[in-house]
């Protein structure tokens, strides 16, 4: 055993004690970009707006296998309740903890060496290896991995599979990748009555009693049944809001705001046909306002997956479980490229949490994976 | 015709020119008891907390006729709005303008005036003539007449009949009286959830979806079809909140606002058994915080509604129309008392707006039925 700091914990504590709030990067890219810089790759820093964006390749050939992540935080909540300050990273009982440890210092720390280390062993792999990373995905993302994915669209730079350090893992690293992700549809529905005076109910039209039929069939409808790579599509209201806070008054207008997370099963003109159609059969009187915040994407079993699998199998010993589970990721916009993503990375137990911390031994693990999956799939 | 102002537009003006917002009384009542006080009234002030209330009566033995009514008016509104400044007291086009002329200082006075000159004409009638006034009725009406009440229970002073002067007419000034008033019984509702993330509804539970069927069922709900007094008992949803304005998050709690008017075909411990077991069968957990506002109550026809009727008649030439319909009033302190109460005022098209007005022939007329009831039932 090694009893230095390894390479992966050293860089992963640079990275943690540069305090890269989003949409902040704080010099991440630039220290990621020396190293890589110093084995071969041609750095490209991408700047859109206010964001820090970072583009790197080495070789000129396909296919290219892709890292992506993003430098950016989100913030550290009460400091007084960490046991250890967010921006000073700390190991204790083989937990190295600080903001960004596990969401996703680590992983860009595991990838630069795992790098370092497959390409001093092969400096002529076949095809190109890339690093794609953004300062803006806890953000708003508008600045971020989708201005770089249209750039590459436009020079015709081709990407054929990618990485992404997300922190995928459940229990123990690698027993989860995300081969995919629901779709997010959000809208505002806006339901008309006419306000009146409760004790004249008549010369008024309750926008809630109105609503409230609607809303529960809404709520009630069963909008696909997913397929073998998705969970059945879910319908959420996530926000209502009626009435004037008078006791006396009845509201003239109700405002919902609804989100769908959506299978490949169902599409979003489909969804939306569906919500016109029920409110219509209600009678109301409405505005929806659609907000369409990432198309779902999976990546089928393929040469990206096995290779994956493999090294996962070879580093671990374990079987991983292909998810599309969770929320939304940076994933989305790579696979408009029609690149193959996975998103692999360490246990998300802690992320955006106080005291978010991952395990030294898994960013070890992880490092060895990223490495393995290099080898089955550029030599 | 009379081309001096009118007594009863004389004192309407002195009284509206008094900045009177609930709950001030401003001197209104200073000024009816002195006019009181002239014509052999006791008069009696009744201060409880902030508020001013005045009990003056004429006579000691029964029956009790009592004129009813409040000298707080709501606040103005926007002042640059109104024609003339709502405290200077206008006349045009035979119309008074100024806040409080319908609601309800052209009443106070019309009493006032009718009072005079029924006893010039009959100083020896039979019974009492009363008055109970506040400065309480358009606020929370804690300190008003319920007190007022209380200390005419407490000290045995029976009241048998009670004219209110609240506007009561639709179109023409007599056309409508009110004899009965619905119950108002407000609640709040919490129904709760489990706060979530929209992406893993399967670890949430979202209370606007738990309550959407209830509120549904309890909107069409059919409570009762009200009687030959009372029209059916209503119920509004009034106020409906729930989420954290993330567009992710699956809300802990929903709070809504309900409220009954209610016809004396339903009980309050009815209505409320209703919700309850209503909410219960839809497996909710909630909390009900029940309010009482107002018991219904309802003066049958009798002495009082005889006289009323026939004094309108007498004046107008008009068959009134009897109404137990539109909000509370101070009328379900004074019932309580099993006094028989009417309420006949004005024409109540501009009370609580910009530009409130009443017509001054309508002023007029009011004072002449006030005058025609007191010797229907006191000579
Ligand atoms: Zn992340
Ligand atoms: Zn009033």
């Amino acid at each position: 055993m090694n009893t230095t700091p390894s390479a992966t914990l050293a860089l992963a504590c640079d990275l943690i004690a540069r305090e890269s709030i989003t949409p902040a990067d704080a010099g991440c890219q630039q220290l990621m970009a020396e190293r890589l810089a110093a084995c071969g790759f041609r750095v490209e820093p991408m700047r859109f707006g206010e964001v820090d964006n970072l583009w790197a390749r080495r070789g000129s050939e396909g296919p290219v296998l892709c890292f992506a992540g993003h430098t950016d935080v989100v913030p550290t909540g009460a400091e007084a309740q960490w046991s250890s300050p967010p921006f000073h990273p700390t190991v204790r009982d083989g937990m190295l903890y600080g903001r960004g440890a596990a969401d996703m210092k680590g992983s860009l720390a595991a990838m630069v060496v795992a790098v370092e280390r497959f390409v001093s062993e092969h400096p002529d792999h076949r095809g190109s290896i890339a690093f794609l990373i953004t300062s803006d995905e806890e953000g708003p993302a508008t600045d971020g991995t989708v201005k770089v994915v249209q750039t590459l669209i436009e020079r015709n730079e081709k990407v054929d599979w990618c990485l992404v350090g997300e922190p995928s893992s459940t229990d123990l690293v690698g027993d989860t990748v995300k081969n995919g992700r629901r779709g997010s549809l959000n809208a505002r529905l806006l339901i008309r009555g006419l306000q009146g005076h409760v004790a004249y109910p008549h010369l008024a039209r309750n926008p809630i009693h109105l609503a409230a039929p609607a809303l529960a069939e809404l709520a009630a409808e069963v909008w696909d049944q997913g397929n073998a790579f998705f969970p059945p599509t879910s319908f959420q209201i996530s926000n209502i809001h009626s009435g004037t806070g008078a006791t006396n008054v009845v509201p003239g207008e109700l405002e919902a705001l609804i989100n769908f997370r959506f299978s490949t099963e169902s599409t979003v003109e489909g969804l939306q046909e569906r919500v016109r159609s029920l409110l219509d059969r209600h009678g109301l009187d409405y505005e929806l306002e659609w907000n369409l915040s990432g198309l779902p994407f999976l990546t089928e079993p393929g040469d990206l997956l096995d290779g994956v699998r493999a090294a996962i199998r070879e580093v671990t010993g374990r079987e991983t479980r292909p998810s599309t589970s969770g929320g939304t990721s940076d994933g989305r916009f790579i696979a408009t490229m029609g690149t193959q993503v996975v998103e692999l990375g360490p246990v998300n137990a802690t992320i955006h949490q106080v005291d978010e911390h991952v395990s030294v031994a898994d960013l070890e693990t992880l490092t060895d994976i990223y490495h393995a999956t290099l080898r089955w799939l550029l030599t």
